[in-house]
C-alpha cells in the first residue's frame, strides 16, 4: 500500500498520499468497541467477507451508479492510527491498552474486490466485498459506506443528466450547496458520469478535472453599467468568455454584449427566467446580431427534467448546481456494509460459514458473493449474483475487480478510465435505463446460490422492492 | 486574524490552525475571474457589501437554525494562497499575473457580522453580512455558501428532532450515509441543534462532543451465538453497555442480555421491526426480568416524524441517522450571497450605494442590513430587518454580532454556547414552531427600508413564499 498516487494534491482532500492526515477517525465509534470486545475473546482474527451492496435503488431509479472507488483506496492508504489517534481513543475510555496497541500496528492486510469505478449497479450487486481477519475488515465500515454512499448518489443523479443532455456538455456548479469538501468529491463523481467541468477549483486541483466560470450577478452590479462590466470582462478574459446576460434585461444585454465583445463572443449564460422562451429569444437576438457561433449557456436550478424539457430549446451547455449536489432528491445511495462470512475458527485453515441477520424486511443473502453482467446481443439482460466465482451462464461479462491485494492497492486507475466505463456501462443497458420517469430496476438480480441451486445455471429472480429478496 | 483555537485538531477538518491546508480552492472558478477582471479596471477596490440570506424556508418549514458560523472562522483563518495554489492558478490560465501578486498577499481585512450560531432564521434573515473591498469579499462567496448550506439545513432537520423527541436524548449516527467531512460538520451542527452525542469519532476529536456506539449485527453474526457476543461485550465494555437485540428474535435476545449482564444491563437497542411494538415488548420483558433500570435505545430509518410518533412508547434514547444527515428531505439551506451595496468609487469616502439583481422571482432587498427580533411578552413576533442600525420598533433584541472585525476573528465560543442558545432561541417562538406538519414560517419578516418608510416605524410586511418579496 505504499504505491505513489500521483493525481495531485487536495486542499481538502489530501489524496495519495501516506503524509496526510489520518482517515482513521472518520468512523462510528462502534467499530472500535466491537474490535476491542472481539480481541478480548479472539473471534477478531477470524476470518471475514463484509460486502457493500444496495437493498434497493433510490424510488423509481431503473440503475445506479457506482462512484468513490479510486476516493475509497486513496483514504485507505491513510487509514493509520497515530500516536495522538491513539491518545484520544485512550482519554476517552473507548479501546484499552490491548486495543491501543494493535490499533498501531494497524494497516489492512486484507483484499478488496469492487465493481470498477463507473458500472452501473443495481439491488444486490456487491459493489465492494472486503476480506481480512474481522478486525481489520470491521474498521472500514463506516469510511467505505461514506464514501461510495455519497458519491454514488451523486453519480447516479449526474448520469440521469448526462443522458437528457445527450451531445450538450454539463458544467457542474453545485458546490455552494453543499459541504466543501463534499462538493470536491460530487465533482468528481459528476466528471465520473459525464459531466464536461465543474466549477470546483479543488477538484480541479486534486483530481485533473476542466474547470470552467467567469462572472456572477455581483460582477455586472460592481460596475456602473453593464456595458462597463462586460467591457472589464472582455478586457480580461477575451472575448471567448461567457456573458452573463440576465442581471437587467435579457435582450438588452445580449445586444450590448455583441456591442461590447465583437460577434466573436465566446458564450452568454441565463441564469433565470423561462430558459426554453429566452433560449430562443436570446438566439435569434445573436443571430440577427452577426454572432451565429456564439454558445448559449444555460443555467437555475437544472435537474434532469428541466434538461430534457429544454432539448428543442437553442442551448449549448447547461450548468447544474443543487440539484447534482443533492443527488436530484436522493443524496444517499442507502448502500449498505454487511458481514456475509466468517471462519468458524481463527485458524489458517478454518473452514468459511455464511452469515445473515434474521430479521424481516432487511434482505441478506449469505456467503461470499461474485457477480456478473449477463448480455444478449450486446445488451445487458440481468446481473449474476453467486457464491461461485465462475458464472454457469451463458454470455456474462465479470463485474468484480480486484482493488486491493494482501494490502497492496492495485486497483488504482485515471479518472478517465472510470468515465469512459460508465459510459460503455450505459450504453449497454435497455433502453429504457435512459426513460427519466419513474420505474423498476433495468436488470433483475439474479442468485446463482451455491447453497442453493447448485451449479445448474437454474436462478432465482428477487424482486426489486424491499422485502421481497427475502433473508435467509 | 491569529487567534488561537482551543478547539483540538480534526484528523478530516483541521480547524483553529493557521498551518492546516489552505481553504481558497474551496472556490467557484468565477470568482477568481472576477477579482482579475476588477483588479483590471480599478472596481476591485470598491467597497462593497455581501450578504448571506435564504429567499425562503424549504417548503413547509417553520423555521431554520443557522449553523456554520464557527466553521466559517476556521476556514477563514486557512483561506491564503499559498505558492502552490497559486502556481496552479497560473497554470490553468484562470488568473495573471497581477492578480496571481494581489492572490498571495490576501488577508480578508474586513469585517464580518452574522446571526449568532444557534439563532432561528427566516426568509431574508441577513444571517452573515461580509464588509470589506469587492476583491477581498468576492472570493468568500462559495465557502461561506457551503458551510452555511450545509450546516443550517442539518441544524434546522436536528431541531426538528430534538423538539420532537422531548426530554429524551438522540444519539447522531448518520455519518455512513453521507460525505466523510460532511458527516463530521453534520454531527456538529446536530449537537448545535440538541443532540446529546454522535457515533462519529473525528467529531467527538475536533469539537470535543460526547459519542457513543457499542456493537452492530456483525459483532452477534462473528460468533457462535448471541449468548457468546453479548458475553464478549460484556466482558469488554462491562454490563453498563448497550446490547443490540434484534440479530435474531428480539425477545430472546432480550432474555439473553439480562441472563448474560445481570438486570443492572445498560441498555438495550432494537434497530428494526414495529419499533412501538417492540419497545412495549421488551420494556415488559425487561421490567419481568427485574432490569427496570435497562433502558431501550431505538434506531432505524428514524425521523422527527417517527420520532413523533413513538412519544407513548417506552423509549429512552433514540439514534438517527439517514434522515439527519439529509436534513430531512431538504440536504441544502439553499442560501444565497448577494452583493447588497457597494460605493460608488474607490476613495475611502466615496459614498456606498444599494444594488440588487432586476430579475423576476428572486427577491433581493438593497443596501447593508440589520436585523432585530421583536418579542412582545417574551414571545417571538417578528422579523425586523432594516437598513439602520437601530431598529425603531419597540421591544426588539439584535440578532447581528461581530464575528470579524478589521480581519481580526472576534466571534468564536464554545459550541456549548451555540447550543444553549439555539435552546432559548427556539423556546422563544410561538408554539406553533414546534409543529412538525407543513406550514409558512412562523415569524413574518418585516422590512424597516430607510430607502422607503424611513424611520417612521412603519413596516412593509413581504410574504413568504418565493417572488412575493419582490425586487425593488
Amino acid at each position: 500500500m505504499d504505491d505513489a498516487a500521483p493525481m495531485g494534491l487536495s486542499p481538502a482532500v489530501p489524496t495519495g498520499s501516506d503524509t496526510g492526515p489520518t482517515t482513521a477517525l472518520l468512523t462510528d465509534q462502534y467499530e472500535l468497541t466491537m474490535l476491542r470486545a472481539a480481541l478480548a475473546d479472539g473471534t477478531a482474527h477470524r476470518r471475514a467477507v463484509f460486502e457493500v451492496f444496495a437493498r434497493r435503488l433510490p424510488h423509481g431509479r431503473r440503475y445506479g451508479v457506482v462512484a468513490g472507488t479510486g476516493r475509497l483506496l486513496d483514504a485507505l492508504e491513510r487509514f493509520r492510527f497515530d500516536e495522538e489517534t491513539v491518545a484520544f481513543l485512550r482519554r476517552r475510555g473507548i479501546v484499552d491498552d490491548a486495543t491501543a496497541d494493535w490499533l498501531r500496528d494497524y494497516r489492512f492486510r486484507g483484499n478488496m474486490w469492487g465493481y470498477a469505478e463507473g458500472e452501473c449497479y443495481f439491488p444486490g450487486s456487491p459493489i465492494l466485498v472486503v476480506e481480512g481477519t474481522f478486525a481489520e475488515a470491521v474498521l472500514l465500515e463506516t469510511l467505505a459506506l461514506s464514501i461510495y454512499n455519497h458519491d454514488s448518489a451523486i453519480a447516479s443523479a449526474a448520469s440521469r443528466m448526462t443522458a437528457a443532455a445527450g451531445s450538450r456538455p454539463i458544467v457542474e456548479m453545485g458546490s455552494r450547496r453543499t459541504h466543501e469538501s463534499a462538493a470536491v468529491a460530487a465533482a468528481r463523481a459528476a466528471y465520473v458520469a459525464g459531466f464536461a467541468s465543474t466549477s470546483n477549483l479543488a477538484a480541479g486541483r486534486c483530481y485533473d478535472l476542466p474547470t470552467g466560470g467567469t462572472s456572477a450577478h455581483a460582477f455586472t452590479l460592481l460596475h456602473d453599467s453593464e456595458e462597463e462590466a462586460f467591457a472589464a470582462q472582455v478586457a480580461a478574459l477575451g472575448m471567448g468568455t461567457t456573458l452573463l446576460v440576465d442581471t437587467y434585461g435579457v435582450r438588452e444585454a445580449v445586444r450590448t454584449a455583441v456591442e461590447v465583445a465583437g460577434p466573436g463572443l465566446g458564450a452568454v449564460r441565463i441564469d433565470s427566467g423561462d430558459l426554453a422562451v429566452l433560449a430562443h429569444d436570446v438566439r435569434a437576438e445573436l443571430d440577427a446580431l452577426g454572432a451565429t457561433d456564439t454558445r448559449i449557456l444555460v443555467s437555475g436550478d437544472l435537474d434532469e427534467y428541466a434538461i430534457a424539457s429544454l432539448v428543442a430549446a437553442p442551448v449549448d451547455r447547461y450548468g447544474v448546481g443543487t440539484a447534482l449536489v443533492v443527488g436530484s432528491g436522493h443524496p444517499t445511495a442507502e448502500l449498505v456494509y454487511k458481514l456475509v462470512a466468517r471462519s468458524v475458527g481463527t485458524e489458517p485453515d478454518s473452514p468459511m460459514e455464511g452469515v445473515a441477520k434474521l430479521s424481516t424486511g432487511k434482505p441478506t443473502h449469505k456467503g461470499r458473493k461474485w457477480a456478473h453482467r449477463r448480455l444478449e446481443d450486446g445488451t445487458a439482460v440481468a446481473e449474476v449474483v453467486g457464491t461461485h466465482p465462475e458464472c454457469t451462464v451463458d454470455g456474462c461479462r465479470p463485474l468484480l475487480v480486484p482493488l486491493v491485494t494482501e494490502g497492496k492497492i492495485v486497483g488504482r486507475e485515471p479518472i478517465a478510465a472510470a468515465r469512459e466505463r460508465h459510459l460503455r456501462s450505459r450504453a449497454e443497458l435497455p433502453p429504457t435505463a435512459l426513460k427519466l420517469s419513474r420505474g423498476e430496476p433495468v436488470l433483475p438480480t439474479t442468485y446463482d446460490d451455491g447453497e442453493h441451486a447448485g451449479h445448474t445455471g437454474q436462478l432465482e429472480q428477487t424482486g426489486h422492492t424491499r422485502g421481497e429478496g427475502g433473508a435467509r
